[in-house]
């Protein structure tokens, strides 16, 4: 098994997805480069530009006041990695001729990916190999870059054309995924192609949503002379030899308008070789940080490498202004929405890795704080409440119980900033941003909430995030983060640093005296999801069909909230963000109660029970529920990784290992880990960043061992089983 | 005032809804019958038949396993009321001439709708008397008929020609009542119209709806020579004098093919005069059962004789099979729905006069059993769960929250058959229908709920009558129906009458046990209305604008779910419908809290505040209520009694009257009256059937009587305040 690529000899809707590259900004999806020459099913073709959406109105069957009235939709794009070839006039495709080998991979390393194939001309018997190349640059956000490259194989030569494009319809429609997005007609989203000749080589094209009417600047460059169609493709000769002939086709994409400067056209005209190894150059960067070791478990290193490249291709290196789609850039899932997966999931591989990268995922929230006021005015509260699932800060969420409703949204980018500020002391962000984005949701939910004389601080109806349930009175989990972000914010601050919000005295008691009294349902250790929670029906998931689940697709939600069933870790999910919170007994006692009703619906709850059971020191749980993480995608265990990668299981894959093999925490004070190796993991090294210096770290069977940094005091218990790095001064 | 009849000079769109005249299978509501005459707004101009819909596809933001595909909504039909005059071949209308005088008038007694027009012809000064009466017969359900009458009334006379068709789009389309109906082409919904000539003055005429093809016959005739002209309508000459002239149009209106057989053509053909006779015997009939006369206020005397007539115009007193919609067939809101409404709202008139309408109204729930069975089993249960919105019943709802969770829909339907049964002793139906009812119903709870060991049997997961909260637990209202109809059931029957229905030892124990365990939360007197809303944020209704009633229109759904408000009665409806479940003291409690939380934006509220405050010997608060609700239309207090009469308002009206003033109760021992008359009214005589007998009952301020019926023994208190009915044998 190759631990640094994803490699297949044929094309699959899941490949597709796996092996899309994409930078943040640009991701590409295709594995039918010539058309003429596809064996396989047909799979996506489509380039996705995170930020680049259209509107689409939302119909209801009965609406109600207040409800959104249109959905954003990332747009599937043409993708421009179309190329057809003749071989001395004669088509090179499967009526010529057949292909007798091909191959496909993704490279971790080099960030490219290729596709080998060998076609061989029935009539003459001439053999072709061609290598497509293509990589979205994680230097240079804008650039797409592709190579095509031929050679003769087994004759001396002749004249090859090529015609490069666009593929326009190129992608698989699926009802199942998201009903929204079946029978989407490209066309019909992108009103207007203005095209713009900038050269011989050189030429623009802007596409216009025409709904939103937002705009998508593309300028695209040929390295080999040739000539533009009338329908807009490229046509290239090439005298084909033994030694291989090559044509690059860079592709700049830029939301809005360009400006087509020496800046642009020196990045489009660079050679592939230049791009590739910037390519891999900054891919070495971000493995030396980043680069988790195993030794013994071949399974888990490559699916934690795939999940850590995954999220950076989703997220990218540059400074955008985008957030992380739920699927990325690699499908159409989800119409490329922001939910609380960003926080929650996937931000701790970023923070304990690549801070700057977090606090760029905070910034695209903080810049969408006007939305998120104003969603909390339409519900008569002050504060901001953000949106359940976003691309411009707008809900875009049809069904409220399931959105709305779930609040818990605020307190999971309240917790970003915390631990983002715990591990980074970034104290310019916490001034500027961090400090109001903390007080602005917890005004939200002082107003949300309200004290009940025999109960304490209540948050009634909310959906928490297990969405078996809707609509309930004092999810456990919420009322316990909410908690968490209402003492940090008070204990953190004094009112009167947060003068320039008008915090009045009584407004700060108000917030004291929730997080004092935040309410929960607790029976000795056994604390209820909900407040009607334990009351209700239990049933038996083995007595359930295994065809029947996902059971949200089988059974009307009715069924599903009056049982005592899980779509995904809740309470548990709290205990393991907020560990500093509960008891060993109080989590073995959940842990206990609540595991064998839950379902693992969602790919976000395996990562969540997995760190759970390492924690309560049960390794075959935690391993178990680590495999499966990794390989939700690698495996296809949702069922639906045609339709994208699950972005938040690849975020889940980085906290099992992180925080529940290696019993990574965090708090004010200092960071400790704990780490236990699975069975069969001889050694496992990795890095952190804490408070600014890179430390690393080597866990043994028997040993721990930590170098790096000089501002914090590293201590290594005697039995080798606890590391603390403690800051020596502030 | 006129005590018989709603009459007005100008036409309103409140005033269409008001003066509509209906059967129960055909609705007939048009202002405009001379649309050259037209002076005021725009109204409606509609013929409705209750039954005939048509399908429409419910469309979802975001869609779930098991909910409704499609919609039935109640078909807008063209109205066979429009007459065109020319007088010497000068068309009567505004631009020759004007309007002197215009008078509208239904009459309660007659059951007669009647326009009648002075016009005058502006070059000549001669002037026309013009009378249009027009009556859905309440003898012969399928017939509409119509009467011309014209006479000269300055001039000796000239030659009038009339035509006579339909008005096909005459519709005021509306958005804010139900956004279904907005923007409904009637075309689009009658695909086909078929015409057969059947004589010279008869012509049958077929219309297909076109999604549900379901199809409706009518047959029209005029008693007038005449002509039909090719685009369908019908011309007639008249020799105009100064005695009046008349022609006389009748439409046959059947459900499905109809056979023009010697019956259609005779009651077709009958004289107007003739037709109107036998609709003055029907209401004298009707009258002389259901008439509440009431001395010494004639705006209450009014008003509950509209809501009498209303009830009767909405279910008519033929063999149909269909039930009461929301409005009747007075209007386009809710579709032509029926909801609980009928059971609980509008029944209880009919079975305290008609008992053999009541026994209908449950045969329409008893024919969609199969369907109620289905419903149940897409949750996964046995048992039989009826629709909350239907024609066909087929769910017809797109919000479960407030329609397949409302399941006290199945108590609704099951009290009305215990109240039926209490009151008729009807064994035929109790044996072959009504124990079915009561035990798929009950059947339903069962598994629908579950025991907690902490607190009993529990209904989780449902909304209760006040929609102002949504999916909670323990809704009271829900849990006293349904304790109440599961106590009757295994009280009234052993468990071997219903063998045929294999009901198991075990089953029957349960449903004992769920009904002794049934839940509520109780504080004292205080009963919560489900397990969290005493835990919500109090608000002062008072604090809040006047404009921002109705809250549903101008607050999101979770503005209004947390907060301590009601939309209507609902704790308070199920006090009132089994007063013996309860002390004065507990109703004393609970209406002092619930009232002042409640915002009456439903028109079903405030007859069950004037019951409650009624028993409670509130005499202010029972009057103040009581005429709130007998005016709801007449006032148009709602605001939208354009869209169609409040059906639920009327039989609000009868039973504040009945059960709250007159203070009436029944058991399975006897029936009970406890009048207070209300200040001013100084006598009021009203009759009830019990036990299949006729008791006349007169009270005064100081005296009660009551005669009438020999089987029940009449027993009166001392103090003249109570009256007793109890059978002397079973």
């Amino acid at each position: 098994m190759s631990l640094w690529t994803i490699e297949a000899d044929q094309p699959t809707r899941e490949l597709a997805s796996q092996l899309t590259v994409s930078n943040g900004l640009i991701g590409v999806k295709d594995l039918t480069e010539i058309p003429g020459l596809r064996r396989g099913p047909q799979t996506d073709t489509v380039v996705y530009i995170n930020g680049f959406y259209d509107y689409e109105p939302i119909h209801y069957g009965e609406a109600q006041f207040g409800f959104p009235q249109r959905n954003q939709m990332m747009v599937p794009l043409p993708a421009p990695t179309r190329f057809d070839l003749w071989l001395d006039d004669v088509p090179v495709d499967l009526n010529q001729g057949k292909v007798l080998a091909e191959h496909y991979q993704l490279s971790m390393r080099t960030g490219q990916f290729q596709h080998t194939l060998t076609w061989e001309e029935r009539r003459t018997g001439h053999q072709l190999e061609i290598v497509l190349t293509r990589l979205t640059s994680l230097k240079t956000a804008s650039l797409l870059t592709q190579r095509i490259q031929v050679r003769a194989l087994n004759f001396k030569g002749g004249r090859l054309r090529v015609i490069s494009g666009l593929h326009v319809h190129g992608m698989v429609q699926t009802k199942k995924f998201d009903p929204r997005l079946a029978g989407v007609d490209i066309s019909d989203i992108l009103a207007h192609q203005q095209v713009t000749p900038l050269s011989a080589t050189m030429r623009g094209t802007t596409f216009t949503a025409s709904s939103s009417a937002r705009k998508l600047s593309t300028v695209t460059h040929y390295d080999h002379p040739g000539q533009w169609l009338t329908d807009g493709n490229w046509m290239s000769q090439f005298d084909l030899k033994q030694a291989p002939v090559a044509m690059t086709k860079t592709v700049w994409y830029k939301l809005g308008p360009v400006a087509v400067d020496a800046t642009v056209k020196h990045a489009l005209t660079r050679s592939f070789t230049e791009i590739a190894a910037m390519q891999r150059a900054v891919l070495e960067t971000f493995w030396q940080t980043s680069d988790v070791a195993i030794t013994g478990d071949d399974e888990s290193q490559r699916g934690i490498r795939f999940s850590q490249f995954g999220l950076l291709q989703a997220l990218g290196v540059h400074a955008g202004q985008q957030g992380i789609a739920a699927k990325g850039l690699t499908g159409s899932g989800y119409s490329g929405h922001y939910f609380w997966d960003t926080e929650i999931y996937e931000a701790p591989f970023f923070y304990w890795n690549h801070p700057e990268l977090a606090r760029r995922l905070l910034m695209v929230r903080y810049r969408q704080l006007a939305h998120a006021e104003t969603y909390a005015q339409s519900l008569g509260l002050t504060g901001a409440l953000f949106p359940w699932r976003t691309i411009n800060g707008e809900e875009s969420s049809a069904y409220f119980p399931a959105s709305t409703a779930a609040i818990h949204i605020d307190a999971d980018i309240a917790y970003l900033v915390i631990r983002y500020y715990q591990i980074t002391h970034d104290n310019d962000f916490m001034e500027k941003y961090g400090a109001e984005l903390l007080l602005a949701t917890c005004r939200f939910y002082l107003g949300y909430g309200n004290f009940d004389p025999r109960k304490g601080f209540v948050l009634n109806t909310v959906t928490g995030p297990d969405e078996y349930t809707a609509l309930v009175n004092n999810n456990a989990y919420t009322n316990y983060m909410v908690q968490f972000e209402m003492r940090y914010l008070t204990q953190h601050f004094a009112r009167t640093d947060l003068q320039r919000f008008h915090v009045t005295v009584t407004e700060w008691r108000e917030l004291q005296r929730a997080a004092e009294q935040m309410y929960s349902e607790t029976h000795g250790d056994l604390i209820a999801q909900d407040d009607s929670f334990l009351s209700k029906r239990k049933i038996d998931l083995k007595q359930i069909p295994r065809d029947n689940f996902p059971l949200l697709t089988h059974y009307h939600p009715l069924v599903l909230y009056r049982l005592q069933v899980l779509k995904q870790a809740d309470l548990l999910l709290a205990m393991v963000l907020l560990p500093e919170q509960f008891t060993t007994a109080q989590v073995q006692t959940n842990y206990d109660y609540y595991e064998p009703i839950t379902t693992h619906d969602s790919s976000l709850s395996p990562a969540i029970y997995a760190i759970a059971a390492a924690r309560l020191g049960q390794a075959a749980g935690a391993i178990k529920f680590f495999k499966r993480t990794v390989n939700t995608d690698l495996q296809n265990l949702q069922g639906n990784t045609a339709d994208g990668l699950h972005l938040a299981a690849m975020g889940g894959s980085w906290i099992t290992f992180a925080w529940g093999l290696m019993g990574l925490t965090v708090d004010d004070h200092h960071a400790t880990l704990q780490p236990t190796l699975p069975q069969g993991w001889t050694r496992c090294t990795f890095n952190l960043r804490y408070r600014g210096e890179v430390y690393a770290i080597t866990v043994t069977p028997t040993t721990l061992k930590v170098t790096g940094g000089t501002k914090q005091s590293i201590k290594i218990d005697q039995e080798q089983r606890l590391i603390t790095l403690t800051p020596v001064s502030k």
